[in-house]
């Protein structure tokens, strides 16, 4: 580790040296309680802290653009941090991994001006939901899709994703007990990839979700690839607004957080 | 679980009823002491045995093609087996993939002749090892490929591969300790296949593989690829026959049986 290069008070108003990092981050989601630090349970927002105030000498605040739940993966989740120390990124990416576990990895540091914040400044995400639709599960997948055994209607299941694109009322999709000043959400993209070996993949993005929202989608498409529901329902369960319409919320480990847009 | 339709007793002449089946598994063999069944810990053999003892009331004993080490994957491990029960191929693949672990699936099974034995029948077995020769490790395959951040020389591991097709006393590349009643086997295919992001496959394939053969092979391609040792030097350390000489074996989690050739 390389020695502490300085160090400012925090929640001053001199913070010469302060940088505005940008982390683009990789993790599998399977054994924590999820983005955020909780009181119990190990958290990717905690094993990043915990790597930079090592680095740092001092404690270090990360914010991360989406709060993945426990069980949920990212391909490309971003953080934003402040940081005195004077390394350069390509030596912090290589020192950050070394004190991270192997299932977090910093693929990528940026320097960004400081008005950048991971979360407040996101343009847009991407999420995608894995399914494999075979009779028999893939022993290596297991942590990262759902295993639906009986055949699915893609045809219809695409028809209902494309309901979901616009400016909606996204209230049926969301979790029971969440409050949010707007459930109000634009989504710029839904579709359902087919890839080989029954691995269907439901690609979404949009400028905001609200709890479990691509969850819950996701669980409603697999209703309509079952039959159970008609896609042309999907404009009548927005207008809603009633979570209890919607399907069930789809299992954690089928998600993974792509890539967070930024202007 | 369907009924017991009927029983014989093992190790009689009178076997009416008995059938030979082929079974082939696919396995994360991470958490496993390997494919053979041992005093302490689980093995991919104990597992389906006793998911087939469960199903024919008696104990049954499964053979494999190849016995994978702790921590060795497989995508078409082969095993035979005889059974009494009389249910069709089907549903046997469907009641043992209820009864085993997550990371066990059995893929097909197929009634096959007497005389077959997944292990002295096999004509021929192919071995993929993976690895990955990127800056950065893939957390989501981990358990998966051997990370390798230095870049590596293709070209001089796919000279160093061609090496090693044909008949040879692969005594080099055998764990010491080992005792084999000959340690001359074929190779007939010994490739390195370059994916994207970084990602080696070096897949060989032959007619036996001594114990560690293949992990051994890639622990000394490795070293090609670092520059560390010529590709030329190949058809000496074979001539040699001296374990020491070859490089270290590569460690398990980039191993998978891919599949067991039979006539």
């Amino acid at each position: 580790m390389p020695a502490l290069r300085g160090r400012v008070a925090r929640g001053q108003t001199w913070v010469a040296g302060l940088r505005t990092l940008k982390l683009t981050v990789a993790y599998d989601g399977t054994r924590f309680v999820g983005w955020q630090r909780q009181a119990e349970g190990v958290s990717i927002q905690g094993v990043l802290e915990d790597a930079l105030a090592r680095f740092e000498g001092a404690p270090v605040g990360v914010h991360g653009a989406g709060r993945t739940d426990a069980g949920v993966h990212a391909l490309g989740q971003v953080a934003s941090v402040e940081l005195t120390a004077a390394h350069d990124t390509a030596t912090l990416v290589r020192a950050l991994n070394a004190q991270l576990p192997e299932d977090v990895r910093v693929l990528r540091i940026d320097e960004v001006p400081a008005a950048f914040h991971a979360r407040f400044t996101a343009r847009s995400k991407t999420y995608r939901y894995q399914i494999r639709n075979a009779p028999i599960a893939d022993p290596f997948q297991r942590a990262y899709e759902w295993h639906i055994p009986e055949p699915l209607d893609l045809a219809a299941m695409r028809l209902a994703a494309e309901a979901l694109v616009g400016e909606h009322d996204f209230s049926a999709f969301q979790s029971v007990g969440t409050e949010m000043s707007s459930t109000v959400r634009t989504v710029t993209r839904a579709e359902l990839v087919d890839r080989e070996d029954g691995r269907i993949a439901f690609e979404v993005a949009g400028n905001g979700f609200l709890r479990h929202m691509v969850r819950a989608m996701a669980g409603t498409l697999v209703e309509v690839g079952r039959g159970r529901r008609r896609p042309e329902t999907l404009p009548e369960l927005l207008a809603a607004r009633r979570r209890a319409d919607a399907g069930a919320t789809a299992p954690p480990q089928g998600l993974f957080l792509v890539s967070v847009e930024y202007d």
